[in-house]
Parts: structure tokens; sequence; C-alpha cells
């Protein structure tokens, strides 16, 4: 579907963030359930200073928030829990085979993002301090073994819970590609291949061109010569 | 409930844990789910050296999992969503309602836990390492950040969404106590009364007292004297 200024369901996303970030943004797995299940969205964009009174919406002043004029939330997994429930492309109907994949939109947020995400704040944010140097090493290890959890759970499967991808594919392939500045991913067995057969879903390649193109618009301009003399 | 040897929903739990863990291990969000949704349990124990089969069960090798006969889960935050779906105490019916104490059991999971769980590491893990004593403060200011979030979200309100506890409540309470070997919360305003009024309903009590009678009850016998000689 393409972003539509008069759809009925509202996204929130940041009009341009640094490049480390671009195509990590959370907003991205938002746009991503949305083109599964073929509902349009328009975008409110934020600028990286959020007005006071958007931790209102959100109170970790991230994005995205989501409102379609019945339900107004915010998380990822939320999120793109409420658009599964209205598209069987992203959950299944029966009771094990939704919870079932509820559990990994679950396992990808809390057992595995947080050693990613850890890695990621310490070679891009702590990048150079003390603490950050010594603690990669373990930092690192502890990465690995997520993976191995998770490559040992996939084994042959071509998704998390067989032949189906649901929302629980969604979170734990946008979770890994926190990991995109390393060769993490791709030195566990099965994961690359993993990551590369959830990124070549059309969907995903419409989301991430519509998140890349907004960034690309509003990139910002350098200051003419001069200005600051 | 009881815990019932007989009936239909199993979990699984540690038989014993160290005093540190003691109250905090995670088959605690299941029972006090269960106990508010007035459902009745059994409770398989794991050793601390789980056999290698049961990462079939839980891929990453962690307490509860979670089985009725008709669903199979792990992931605390998936167990009680599914618990609430069985339980209008947990879990609005509306869907607006329903998908705000959704998104809080998210944020609990993915926004507040990392920060909170990084600093009982560095407390009770990583004590003594350098890059934890190095890391320490930073590592509490980020917790600080996230309390203060919390605080200022909830407000005058008895709850997350207002008068009505849900399982956004549940699961970022039993979070907010992986930082009681500190003054933390107490001294975040009004967090210390969220948590004294969570853990002050029965639900939480009977959950509590059964997780702890099982750690007693299977408390290691030091080895006779002798025995080492």
């Amino acid at each position: 579907m393409p972003v539509d200024s008069n759809a009925a369901i509202e996204i929130t996303a940041f009009r341009w963030v640094p490049d480390f970030a671009q195509g990590l943004v959370r907003d991205l797995r938002a746009r991503w359930a949305l083109e599964e299940a073929g509902l349009s969205y328009k975008v409110r964009l934020l600028d990286q200073q959020r007005p006071p009174e958007y931790l209102l919406e959100q109170p970790f002043d991230q994005v995205p928030c989501f409102n379609d004029g019945k339900v107004r939330i915010f998380e990822t997994g939320a999120i793109v829990q409420y658009i599964g429930e209205q598209s069987e492309v992203l959950l299944p109907r029966d009771q094990q085979g939704k919870f079932r994949a509820i559990q990994w939109t679950y396992a990808a947020l809390n057992s595995v993002e947080p050693a990613l995400i850890n890695l990621l704040l310490i070679d891009v944010f702590f990048t150079g301090q003390e603490w950050a140097t010594l603690r990669r090493p373990g930092a690192e290890d502890f990465v690995k073994q997520k993976l191995k959890r998770v490559s040992e759970w996939l084994g042959d499967k071509q998704w998390l819970e067989g032949d189906r991808f649901t929302i629980g594919d969604l979170v734990m392939t946008t979770t890994l590609r926190f990991l995109r500045h390393t060769n993490l991913v791709a030195e566990t067995p099965g994961l690359g291949d993993y990551l590369r057969r959830a990124e070549a879903r059309p969907a995903f390649q419409k989301a991430l061109a519509d998140q890349l193109a907004t960034f690309t618009a509003n990139q910002p301009q350098p200051e003419p010569e001069g200005a600051v003399a």
C-alpha cells in the first residue's frame, strides 16, 4: 500500500535520523506489518527534539505511536500484534498458532533484543569509553549465545514456527538487524539466510524504502559557506 | 487457587534458586496472573541444570513454560496475556482497553526491564569487575530516567491506565521488583506506592508465598561435617 495522507491509520516517525539509525528506527516494524496486511497509512513526522506533549502519547519519547481512530497505542510489539489481529497473513487464527506467534514477538523483544542493543550501544554510542572497551568481549559472547539459541530453534525451518511467516518473525528479524554493523548474524548457522528471506519480502522492501525516502527528503542541509564566519 | 497437582494448567519453575533470585524468578508473573484469574495450576519443577531436551520447550532455557493442554507457550508476556484473555480481571474486553494493557506489558518488558536488569547484573553478577564499576553510575542514571518516565505517566493514577489493574501493571510491577536491592523505586515519586499497591493484592501474596515455599522445601542441605575430609 502506498503511504496515503488520507488513510485512517496514522503512525509517528522521525523526520530524519543519523546514518547509523536509518533503516533501524522502529516505525519500520509498524510500516512492514501494515504493508503485509495491505493497510494504507499516513505518517506524522517528528523532529529529533519532540514537543514535551508527545510524552502524553508516548511516555518513553520514542516512535512509533499508532492510531486508527479506534485504538491508540505505542510499543511496536503491541502495534504489530494489533495489526496482526486484522490480517491472517501475520497472525494465525487458532489459539495455539496465534499465541506461538505472540510468544516469539515477546521473545524477540525481551529475550533477544536487549543483548543486541547493548552491543550496538557499546559500538556506536559508547565507543572508546573504557568500560565499553572492557565489556565488549563479554557483551559479544552474550549476543552469540542468544543467536545460537535462535539458530538452534530455527534449525531447517523456514520461519520460527515452520512454513508460515508471523509477527514473531517480523519482530525477530528487525531485531537481528540491530547487528548489521557486525558479521555476527551471518556467522551463525541459518540466521543469515533467515534474515535474507525476511528482508526479501516485498512488504519489507516497501516499508524500508518508505522510511529511507523520508530521511533522504529531509536530509539536513550543510551550513552555507561563510555562515560561521 | 491452591497449587493443585490435578490441574489442567502446568507451568515450569525452578526447584531452588539462590537468595538473590528468590521472589524474582519469572514464574512469579504466571503464578500471579493465574491467581488473579482464579485458575488452579500445577508446577513442574526443574533443577538449575536443565535437561538438554528442555530447549525444545523453551529455547532460551528459562522458566516458565505454560501448557493447558490447548496452548503451549513460553515468555511471561505471552503467558500473562493468554491468561488475561480468559479473565476480565486482567485484560479489558474492549479493543482500546485490551491493547492499552498489552502495550504496557510490552513497555515493561522492552522499554523498562532491560535497563533494570542491566543494573541488577552489574550489582549482583559482575560486582567488582572493572567495567561494572566504571559503568555503574551511567547504568543507574539510565534506570532513573526510565523510572521517571513511568512515574510521570502514572501521576496520580492508581494503575497505568487509571482505576483498573491489568496485565500491564502485573508485568510492570514485577519488573520494578528487579530493583529491590536499591532504593531507586522508593526514591521516585509515586512509584513506591504503586509497587506497594500491587504487592498488597492477595493474588500476588499467594503467588509469592507459593514460589518461596518451593525454595524453602528444596533448600540444599549443607554437606555433613567431615564429608570433605
